[in-house]
């Protein structure tokens, strides 16, 4: 099988393994785990922010940031398809008892405009506005790096009216490979941030929320609400580290792979393909006659993962998984199948 | 002062004073006011449903719903100006931990084929689809009326899928005046209703929502919760009795009214004006030269009293309390004020 | 039927209904009804606060001080029959998503260093301890008079710590006039104070919460939420204000109605009667071999109303509606009934 | 340092480090991690329920039993010293919306009578009555194993009215270890369990919940919610499957251990200690003189780690990492620093 599902379905390195081995640990509820502590000021240093905080998922993650950021009955600013909205379960609603409100974005970058219109003024009937939430790369949007400047433009709009911003990262280290701009550099326009180690980086579990120092205290009370305190985190959080510190190159190979693998499906009659920014590759199937459930069966006769992103939409993810060969496997074998399509 | 600001404004009618002056009252914590009884089995009765429960407000009965038919972590479908969102402080997040999403319709309307789409299968990442709430006449499009086949058509997907429908009908007895649609054919459509009898109607407090006997015991309680299980309710039922059973018919003068003012209106240079349906007229005065807080400022200078709705757009309410002679009164001084702009 | 089944069950004087027939009104939502705003501005003054606000219950009265005062994941130390934990629906766990930790008081009153020793100290484990709630007089106790000392010392202990405090006075009045304690004298030791115009004092609907101005603009915003923001809310307002200015004094009937209650009923063999301080008259009526259950059922046939406040105690409430003839009657045919139980 | 803080500080064994070397993996989220599998089979088995899942931490499980099994608010019955309600930072009201309602026990068993007392019947003012919470051991109490007999009378009531019962069985290993009743004669005292398996069985992370099959699904998506869906979640999954399966029948040496503490420290003048039932010996330490704050700054100059359970009493808990030879140390160097005292 060939799994361009997720880019979180990649299995832990060897490196990882041997790293949980021989990991240093303590109880972190005691924050005595000398590896976590490691991991999250490593994490800290690269994304500009004073303290970081080790958590299970990039749900958690996300979710523990509304939860510190917000009250209940504030209302939060965020792209009409970003993760925190369609696919964290309402967890904002039903935790932290705020509201999204969507913007429809380009490519998952929010129109700045758009975002001052929607900022709540004083009024009785109206909650307020108590956050701002950035995707970047954006997965619905395949995969796309949210522009610099859109995020600096969003940060100032965001200041002026002391509302605070946090950037949903998990696919933050696909962006900075691809644009060549720093981690730092990004996390200069964003107050909190979460980046995802199991996703390209290929941690087996764990991401990494960052931010003042006053956040990560009250942050670090959420997660033991959420069940995230752990003991002898260091089992995991040393793989982490490996992932963290020696996996964020090889991202660019990836890249190379998902624009080999958009190119040759774009040969195929009947895909329509998006163009590719990181590692994410979306193909609309419509043209083949098939629904993207169809497709995605035929996929799986053909010993390839993929996941529907639609009613006629395909997601496939490149991961460290997935080498050149099998990539040219892939298009060799969805080009046999709808040759004739 | 001409109060064009809501319909909200109206004082009493002295029939509703006196109604209270005579009411027969009870403890309604223990279900013995029979006034509050008699109000409320008048209106499950005109609504076509089961039963009743007297709310001290349309949020209070559109809150009530929200949590009656929902569980935290749902997600609810509704319009992306309707009432519930923009203007009920988020309590649904708040209150009862519900996610909002929205679609954005035609003149209030939503697009049957985009609620299906909403609709969220069954998978680990998403929320259920708990809600679906309709809003008719629909405020922040201008008074609209939602056309009953687009309300049939909702129903059923809603019914396939097992989703019930709420209908915030805060101005119902609009959309049934202007329609020639009884309220009892709106109410098939939908499984509860919230109706406002403090609007159009002039009752001094109170709105009422209707569904199923299961339905009303189980918001009994949550209107408990929310502090609305009143005493001697009988004070506030009596003029409302009143509203409901000698008001309806009246509302065919404001929206007469309405008609008036817009076509007074859109003689003046600058304004241009919203076709109106009921007793709401949204003109966008940007054209002249101001913002809408400069255009009110003013209608204020002149006696007339009306609200924004957006950055360039100003709303006006007939209501009771404005009659014939003070519509004319209104046109002629903003011709006159805007006659060379 | 002589109603002895709470203070709530009282009927509107002419004085009140005539006041809501004449009451000057405006659009609350919009803070223009003038009769409120006299109701609160009396309010105020009487307990001593900055601001005070209408709300339609003295359940939603609590309910929007512990949500304006508290955080989700906040403790809150109460009695432990306190109204507030018993009888309100869990709605502080519900709405605010505070967890009540409860303290067994002595007539309604909490021991100064059991508080002390309940505030919580910083621990990643631990809630913050958000708030502390009072009770006077204390409901489940028998309309108990909390000792001013005991609010003075726990008051104190409360500021060293920074946890606000929030009086339930739903029967505060009664306090006062048992106690000769001023209303002001209360209201200094505690930092908001809700207390109940429709218990003794005979309004139809209507409590009011008072505290300071920065207090009252939050809780106004949370009465929006729960659906508490009214209209023409001058009918109601109106004969409260009566209640609040013509009807604290005729309290001491309420009591001496009380004593020779208790007095009569102590006589009655089977009957154990709990001293009395205020309009609350608790007797235990397992001597007589009957439940309360079966005592209530007896007690209706005779024409007489009580409630349950226990497996085996009975809970009576002298009220406006019960003069003192009525009292007699009661006692009269209990001793009658049970003269050879 | 000789650490007796908690049972929760032991590192994971050479077996456990080798396991997660060797683990099979897959995307949990996808239920696709063969080794995760195999321990919630295992899990379930033990505790003779349909289906167990793996969560993070004894938090995570209690409070996702809390939000599958109850509704906002709901009122939960538990012990007054439960960790549920102690040491989980009122996590159950602030994400479930629910309300505790706390019940007095007997060496952490609380009296079937009075659970049956706090049921609350059918009444607009009350909560449902709608989990009740077990705990065995009993931290707080000290380690003290809850009677099957009373588990199985509690059970009895709730069925009678239809209440689930959920037991925190962090330590449940430990009480089975020391009545020699077997985990699933346990188990069928209550609808679900959490058991810990990074106390006494030394796994560097992780609990497990069992129930029906229907329960793990909902909660599943709970655990989804709050952050606790893992990817290759076998790294840790191999670890406490080693813990689960090779490291219960030697809690007896712990339990061995704490009594030979408990017998040395109640030689020492001053020093009160509790019967032990398991590996939790708690010292009153009053009659020395000094508070829990200063007994276990001087504990720490001999270098032995404990904590503070109440401002004089002082917890010590046995584990893995804590030898025979060492409780002979702990027991002379106290001995010696206090022959005088």
């Amino acid at each position: 099988m060939i799994d361009l599902r997720s880019d979180t379905v990649t299995k832990p390195t060897m490196a990882m393994r041997q790293a949980a081995l021989e990991a240093e640990v303590g109880d972190d509820v005691y924050e005595e785990d000398p590896t976590v502590k490691k991991l999250e000021a490593k994490a800290a240093e690269m994304l500009g922010k004073d303290a970081a905080l080790f958590v299970t998922s990039g749900t958690q993650g996300n979710q523990i940031a509304v939860l510190t950021h917000c009250n209940p009955g504030d209302e939060v600013l965020l792209e009409a398809n970003a993760h925190l909205f369609l696919y964290e379960g309402a967890s904002m609603s039903a935790l932290a008892g705020v509201q999204p409100r969507t913007i429809t974005g380009q490519k998952g970058a929010m129109d700045p405009a758009e975002i001052k219109t929607a900022i709540r003024p004083d009024d009785i009937h109206f909650p307020e506005t108590g956050l701002i939430c950035l995707e970047n790369t954006h997965n619905k949007a395949g995969g796309t790096v949210v522009p610099l400047e859109n995020m600096q433009t969003i940060y100032e709009i965001a200041r002026e009216h002391s509302i605070p911003v946090h950037l949903d990262g998990a696919r933050l280290f696909n962006a900075s490979i691809a644009s060549g701009i720093s981690l730092k550099s990004y996390g200069d326009q964003t107050d909190t941030i979460q980046v995802c180690l199991s996703k390209g980086l290929g941690a087996p579990v764990g991401s990494v929320i960052a931010g003042s120092t006053d956040f990560i205290r009250k942050a670090r009370k959420w997660r033991k609400r959420l069940g995230g305190g752990l003991r002898q985190v260091g089992m995991i959080a040393a793989p982490a580290y490996v992932a963290l510190t020696e996996m964020v190159d090889r991202l660019a190979d990836d890249h190379e792979h998902a624009r080999r693998l958009a190119s040759g499906l774009s040969e195929v009659k009947g895909l329509q393909v998006e163009e590719v920014e990181t590692n994410i590759v979306l193909a609309h199937v419509g043209g083949t006659g098939r629904t993207a459930a169809e497709f995605l069966e035929e996929l799986k006769v053909d010993d390839i993962l993929a996941v529907p992103f639609g009613p006629e939409t395909v997601r496939f993810v490149t991961n460290y998984d997935v080498n050149e060969a099998a990539i040219e496997t892939v298009i060799h074998r969805i080009q046999l199948r709808y040759k004739d399509a």
